[in-house]
Parts: structure tokens; sequence; C-alpha cells
């Protein structure tokens, strides 16, 4: 198995709804580095999993649209706890929906799984990972 | 598949047996820079894996009883050679016992794997991974 | 110069007032990895320039007193853009007050200067450092 | 599951052939940092998946034969795009094929699997990971 | 004294001439993450040294028109060896035209030195710094 | 002024007298990845500070020697706490006479000053800086 990873990062504002999360409750904020690791069985007729300056545009894209914002008030958002975790989520989905769309390249079909993983600080990060959709 | 991994570190000194180790059979030290992922394929009620507040105090309390001691003089390590590897199982063996105990919290049942890496320096690391017993 | 440098952490929500700030004038938030270095001529009786495990629970202490917190709302940064260099000041300028208050130690008056670093995420930091005023 | 992880460098100079790579048609360059990951489900009698130091030394070896080197020039690599998920590849052909000759020693017949990661800069890498044919 | 650290890379072919270079006189490469460090004594009405996008942005066009190239071949560096620390005072130079061009913006006359750091690989790194002119 | 960095490590077994250290009394251990640079106002005529390989060769040759002991057995070490700002200026010493001695070469007597850094864990580090004696 194959795979390229790139990185990106955007910092946001939220607070978290539950006892568990203690004084991250209030209203906080973060730096989330992300790394997304998309993986391939086989390279293409150009010896690649995808384009690394192509992934890294839409990624950067993609962070863009969440980055300098309270997600508090992101409708989407709404009565979610945007943990770690969850944002990881977040993000693996629009980069699936960016594949499917074909903004990552025609041979980014043979793109099998992915992984997003975002360091919240230097002690602590979250990812999530899975199949992508036939397309 | 989601995971929270969370880091610690730990100071100690050992001895090695065994010829393929050369100078390392002297008496000598390390600073393992440990990471312990936890993955579950659900998020709870708040979103996340595990609380990574709670995680970080588990995995320091772990390292605590291991760390600032001579390994060649704890008794359950007697006759063996506490390689990096073999450590990466004795932290994941104490992280799962604290996850049966319901340390990380009741929700915690849902992790159903775990991998526990130690950095040993800027170029060698080594790890330890499994599925976790059902609880 | 000898020198000790430890590291902590801060996560925290703000916004900034100024055109030059683009996007960034919406709420939105950093985490802070921190890194205080502290420096003098000479170690003390022990072979120390402070001791490592006091200097970290200061700096803990320190970044949990600004943490977790929405920064447009610290009466004490009122009308001030909270950005990277500002923070690393106001930092800094806690550091050298616990220092004057002998919180590391009667020995910590030998520190000469002190530097303060932020990193706000894997590409951008900023810094502040000065001489310590006399004791 | 046990691994270890050693790491090295290379630096070469290579270009590429296709639109899709842009400027890097260009003869350009790259320092690639590698993690060689190698999997097995036991430790030896010593306790240890594989010895850290020889290791390091066959990978550093493996690089050392690619370093330092126009790779267009190289006539193993003729009419191939020598991207960074087809070097990741390459090395791990020259480490599975050193475990062969049992150059990583007699019990490193154990490892199941290897995982070879190159870091191209600190925002893109690519890996290739596979088991090992059987000895 | 404040300061702000941006940070970019550039991949790029090269040889050097001189028995002292070994095997890095055959023609190779090396990609460099580069970090600019800009210094102030004081911070501006918005509360920065400079710009950290702004910033950002300019180091990045100065990286692009240094990149994807064989340095071999640019008429500007004919006849001198393109090493680590040559490149980080070509760097600075360009940094420091680009303050005076005002491309930083009108406040940063205020910055009176910078330091351009290029790490080559995990283990080696060069730098140059110096007092920028009076502008 | 120019600036070359080469990084090594070291893994050593010490123990600690005095109350101030509290656990760290017990013989324990660490690795210290130690970078060393040095500084110049000039590069010679091959472009260089000091060649890179052979400053690593002299570094790693000097780190060995410390390497894979229980410094509390050393007797050059006698008497004295091996804290890690301590250890920074024996590994300087140690740099300063090999360049005394020519080993980093004959260009090597335009090094103006030198720093010497060790990390011993991922939040902390200690390091000694001076002037080198004129040679």
């Amino acid at each position: 198995m194959y795979s390229v990873t790139v990185r990106g990062h955007m910092m946001i504002a939220h607070s978290f709804k539950g006892d568990v999360f203690g004084p991250a409750q209030r209203l906080h904020g973060a730096t989330y580095v992300v790394d997304v690791e998309l993986r391939s069985p086989t390279l293409d007729a150009d010896g690649i999993v995808v384009d690394i300056g192509c992934a890294t545009d839409v990624v950067h894209r993609i962070l863009d649209g969440l980055s300098y914002r309270n997600l508090d008030d992101e409708p989407e958002f709404s009565g979610r706890n945007t943990t770690t975790e969850f944002l990881a989520r977040a993000v693996f989905d629009r980069v699936a929906a960016a594949i499917g769309r074909g903004e990552l390249g025609a041979n980014a079909r043979a793109i099998e799984s992915a992984k997003v993983t975002l360091q919240e600080s230097h002690v602590a990060s979250a990812s999530y990972e899975s199949a992508l959709a036939r397309r």
C-alpha cells in the first residue's frame, strides 16, 4: 500500500458542553496542525498516488473554510461538541467529498482509504480514518 | 475508526544481556517519549473517544511508576532485557489494565485497540499495538 | 552562558482589531506551545541554572492562568491585540515576576535574562527576550 | 504486534516528466528523511524485534547507495518518475532484500511486514508498506 | 527584543567543487526548510513586529524564486558553492531587500536584525544573521 | 554571522545528589539529543563554516566517548552532578578542544563561538554557549 500525506493548519475558537471537559467548557480555542493521508494500492502512470501540490491546495482550501471562526456559531456544528476527534471526521468528510468531485484528479479514484490527524498541541492529537466509498 | 493520542515521558537506567547489544550491555539509560493511542469506532455522547485530560493523567501516572528508576533492580523485570519494544508492551499492559478498571471513564469500554510508541532518540523508536480484551 | 528551557502550552480564543489582520479579525483561537528559556552565567552548588521540575511547575501554573479563556474578555488585555508577540511578552512578565518572588528558588537570582517563544503553528512563532531587572 | 523504526536520510537530484508536476519537471532535488518500520508479532530471546544498531547500519548503507546522485542518470530508474512514493517502494524493496539475505540477523525472519516513509519537507511525505514474502 | 519567525521550504539541485565535499561533489539535491526570524525592539500600533501572513507570503515568493532549479545553472551563483550557509545568506539578502522595498509594510522599518536558518535534514542546518542596514 | 549546526545523541545513566532533585536522586538515565552550533563571521574559500560531514563525525566521536555509561562511575565527573546544563558544558569543552587540535579542519580557526544544546525530553533542554579562545 502506498500513501501520500500533506499538512496544513487551522485556528478556531469553540467551547464544549459536558462536565467531563472541565475548564474547556469555557470559550477557548486551538491551532490544529492537520495531516491528511491518502492511500492507494497502486501508482498511476505518472508514478504518484496523487499530486502533492494539488492535494495540498485542496486541503488548504478545506481548512480555510473552517479557520478563523468560532465553531460555536457555525450552523452545521450546532448542538455538537467540536472536539479534536469530531473535527478529524469533519475534515475527512470534506476531503472524501472533494475526491468524489474529482478535485484531486481523475486518478484519485484509486484512493482506497484516508486518515486525517489533528495535532492540538505537542502532547495531544486525534484522528479519523476510513475506507472511501466506491466511486 | 477514531483515535486519540496523548504523550508523556520517562527517564530510566538499565543494561542489556546479550552480545547483540554491544556497548548497551553496560549500565546506561534513556529518555522515552511515550505516545499512547486509543482507538474506537464510535464517539460517545460528549463527542469523544476518551477525555484527553483524563487519559493524560492516567498515562503520566503509569510513566511515573516506571521513571527515575534503574529497571535492572525492578523485580517485575527480573531476568528480562527491558528493550524499547519490551517497554512499549509493558506500558501497553498498564494502560489496558487502567481501562479495565474504569480509570479512563465508563465510555472507554468502546476502545477497541491501542498502540504505545516509545521514541528513544530522534532516530529510533519502538511500539506495541493490540486489540483490547472484551470487557 | 548556560540556559535551561522548559515547555508548556495554552489554548485560547481571541480576535484582533485592524485591517492588517484580515480574517483574524473574526473571533478565532490558537494553541500556543510555549518555551521559556532561562539564562545564567554560572551554575549553583547543585550544578543547575534552575530546577527543571520547579521551572516546569511555575510555567504550567502561569499558562493555566491564561488558558481556556477568551482573551477578549480579560480586563488586563482590554483594548490590546493579544498577538503572539504580545503574549510572549505577557508570559515573560509573569515569569520574571515569579522569579522575583523567589518561586524558582533562591538561586534563580543568578538568572540574567530570559526568552519566551510561542509557536502558534508548525509554520509561525514569536518571542520576547530581555535581561531581568536586578534583584 | 511489535515494531521498531529507525531513521536515516538521503539527498538526491531528479526531474519529473508529466504536466501534472508543473515546475517539478525541471531538474531539482530533495532531502528525504527516511523512517523504516519493521513489524513482528513476537520478540526474540534477547527481547527485540531486531537490533536497532544493526537495522540503522543496514538502512544507512541502503540510503548511501542512493544519495548524492542525480536519479535521472541511474539506469535502474530509467524512464520512471522517481517520486516520493516510488522511492519509498524502492527503499522498501532494498530493505526486504537485505532481510532476505540475513543482514538484519537470523531472527529478523520473524518480521512480518515493513513500512518505509519518506518526508520530503515539513509539510509532505509518502510511504510504502507491505507484508514481507515468506522466507 | 521581540521576534516573529515564519517558515517555508525550497527543493533544489546542485553540486559542489572541492575535495572537502566528498560525494557531494556529484550532482545531488536538497530540501531546505527555511525559518526567517525578524527582530524588533518594539511592537507597532497593531501590536505586531510584522504581519505573519504578509511575512509568510514574502518568504514563500522569495523561496519560489529559488526552488525547483539546478542552482549550478543560475548565473547569479556562477562559480560559487551553494552550500547551506551560503544559501542562508542568499535568502537573508532577498528578505532584507524586500523589507527595504516596503513589501513587509511600513512598520517593518523597525526591524533591527534578522536570522535565516536552513535545515537540510533532521541532523544538520545552517544560518546567517545580521543587523539590517538603516533605512 | 554564519553558523552550522550538527546533531547526535547519547544515552547515559546517572543519579543526582541534593534534595532539590527529588526522585532524580535515584539512579535513572536519559537520552540527550545534542545540537552543536558553530559560528563564524566569514565563509572559507569553499563557501563553508566547517564541513558538515567532518563536524558530524567529530561530534559523534565525542558523544560515543560519553554514551552507554553510568556517569556516576566516570572519574572525571566524580563528586559532580551531571545535570543537563553541566553536560552541555562538558560537550562544549570537548568540541572546543577538538577544534583546537585541528580536527575540524584548518579553517575552523575562524569559528568565534559555539553553542551546545542537549534536549533531555520533548519538554526540557539545556545549553552552554561561549566564545572560543583565540588559537
